[in-house]
């Protein structure tokens, strides 16, 4: 088995390195019902509300698994029946969100939008005004396949004005960019522990107006995905209905004590900036090109185009980079022929600047001389 | 915060106490693409099939989340539409199981019997005989609320003779007991990583049959939750369809590995039979009563009744417990007035003995001066 001695550095968008600290509490056992997880876990519920801005009338509700679970889980609760989901996708991740209300059966129209700009207020309008059956929205902030980020506040304002309920994928954003539920009026918003959040997947969350959701008892038809169930249960016993990955709990409650210390989220914000900034000047210096205009970025991931240079394969890259213990992510790309290199996770400029210039030499080694994409030199 | 300086000793049936070398493992970040965990999850799978006497013939499913998530799949993937399931219960997990249903809207029956007596087949062939829309039976094959067995291996040849479809939730008892696919005849099997798999909670899995389970496409009206889906996306691809709970996955590998090293489930029963014994044996002789009797137990948990004194209180007994390290647990119990300690784990007879000594020491300085329950001595 391949077992390489150090952790590498994960260059992913998610999972993400982190920091030992976070990491450490995992090497604890502790039963979910000890005094200690409970109050971590009511810390944990509290500090999230207050990044949300919330008052007490809204719910954190913590759901363990994937954040597609909590996707899911949101759609299952907050759409009634007889509701219907204007679902928005410029990427991978907003089209799972489609492929959740196809196996789901839930009543849903598509709007897809250009893959490299973001999605705009007017295209929401349009699908909204011309199909008065829509009773939610439900999009993703900021698609981590590309780092395209979409225009949420206008989007927001957009379903107030016509009463549509929102709901948010904020899994690539939630703990770097301000998600108040008071401006933006969301009726749910999934966030991941990992991510900007910097704890160990396993875990997800949704950030729901409490109204809404206890007005949503028996919508969800599933046991395990019922947030109105889990919310209820939680508020009533501090505790998960089944066993919650107890490792995961406690190194997500470090990770936020961690997240507090460095300043919140807007100093989360200033680091990964400083991070894509780097990596984005020097690998534009070596000759590449990225896939989105800046202003049209999240910093949580950069996406290059692929060199022109028939030399050029990224598996040869990938390889060499593991080699080095640097671990980018081919996967789950918003278009063909471009790679990602993730800017989130405890990694600093330095590291960003190391992987460029790993980058660099290992391209040369390969006897790739021309850095640029002929795609976007001809358009 | 209470932050205890040293990890406990988990006395609970689930999370159990993991061995340190399990653990460490959880300090790597890695990337679920990754050469090392692609590999780690392929040896996993196949040592789980291993452990079920599985052929070519048989998928094993993993599945992120508690197991309750996995149960809830096997409920929506394996029945389909017009199916009809008999749930057994005769305790609280039984009881998920029927939540679960109700939940959904799937057409069940329920069968209940005693929570201190194991079930008998004849319950089972009685509410098959009465109602041929039944096309599937699952039950819990050991309720962790109590260590009850119930009689999977008679149940499982009734449900081949009338030819119902089997389903087990075996969380509480796969790899320790031998479930074999060939012997049973299921079509789904839950099991935990936790428990007697000595993993961290946070990972669920599913053995299924190969040919009932690609005959299910479109059966689970749930994207999270569809094991057709996932195990066509993890045979193609070796990868999860959504992020995993990296850290977990990799400390649930190593967990396999120490089960296998340990010579498989038959010295893990070997070595829970002599904790449980140790400690029932010394528990019997200070005067506490089992709820069930030995032959009716699985040595995974014991069940015990209440002291009859009035100076007898759980939650001091379990305070003064956690005090000296020890976590007992208190919730979801088969019956009112018991408490139970979990004989899993990386736990030792020596440890079980302690924790017998350190009951009595407590409750003697409680004032408890009879031990014995009174409602079993007038029974």
């Amino acid at each position: 088995m391949t077992e390489p001695t150090r952790t590498s550095l994960l260059l992913t968008p998610g999972p993400v390195t982190l920091p030992m600290e976070t990491k450490v509490v995992m090497l604890e056992d502790r039963s979910s019902g000890e005094d200690c997880m409970v109050e971590r876990l009511e810390t944990a519920r509290l500090y999230l509300r207050r990044l949300a801005k919330g008052s007490e009338q809204v719910a954190v509700i913590p759901l363990p698994g994937s954040a597609t679970y909590a996707n899911e889980a949101v759609l299952r609760t907050f759409v009634p029946a007889g509701g219907k989901v204007l679902v928005h996708s410029n990427g991978a991740y907003g089209d799972w969100l489609l492929a959740i209300c196809r196996a789901m059966g839930t009543p849903h129209t598509a709007l897809r939008t250009s893959p490299v700009r973001p999605c705009q207020v007017d295209q929401f309008r349009q699908a909204l005004l011309s199909d008065p059956d829509i009773t939610h929205v439900m999009l993703v902030h900021c698609e981590t396949s590309s780092g395209l980020l979409n225009p949420i506040h206008e989007i927001a304002e957009l379903c107030c004005e016509l009463g549509k309920g929102l709901l948010i994928d904020a899994v690539a954003t939630f703990g770097a960019y301000d998600l108040n539920i008071g401006d933006l009026k969301y009726q749910a918003l999934v966030l991941s522990s990992n991510k900007c959040l910097e704890g160990p997947p396993g875990l997800a969350w949704v950030i729901a107006d409490r109204a809404v959701l206890e007005a949503s008892k028996d919508n969800a038809r599933s046991l395990s995905l019922d947030l109105w169930d889990q919310n209820q249960h939680m508020e009533r016993s501090k505790c998960f209905r089944f066993t919650p990955p107890t490792h995961v709990v406690a190194a997500v409650a470090a990770a936020l004590r961690r997240h507090q210390a460095e300043g919140g989220s807007a100093a989360r914000l200033r680091r990964y900036r400083a991070n894509w900034r780097s990596l984005v000047d020097r690998m534009r210096a070596i000759g590449f090109e990225t896939l989105l205009s800046d202003d049209d970025s999240a910093p949580i991931v950069a996406t290059f185009r692929n060199p022109a240079d028939p030399a050029f394969d990224f598996k040869t890259l990938y390889g060499a980079l593991a080699k080095r213990g640097l671990i980018a992510f081919p996967g789950r790309l918003a278009v063909q022929n471009t790679f990602r290199i993730g800017c989130m996770g405890a990694v600093s400029e330095s590291d960003l600047v190391q992987v460029a210039d790993a980058i660099h030499d290992i391209l040369l080694e390969e006897g790739v001389r021309e850095f640029g994409s002929g795609l976007s030199r001809v358009a």
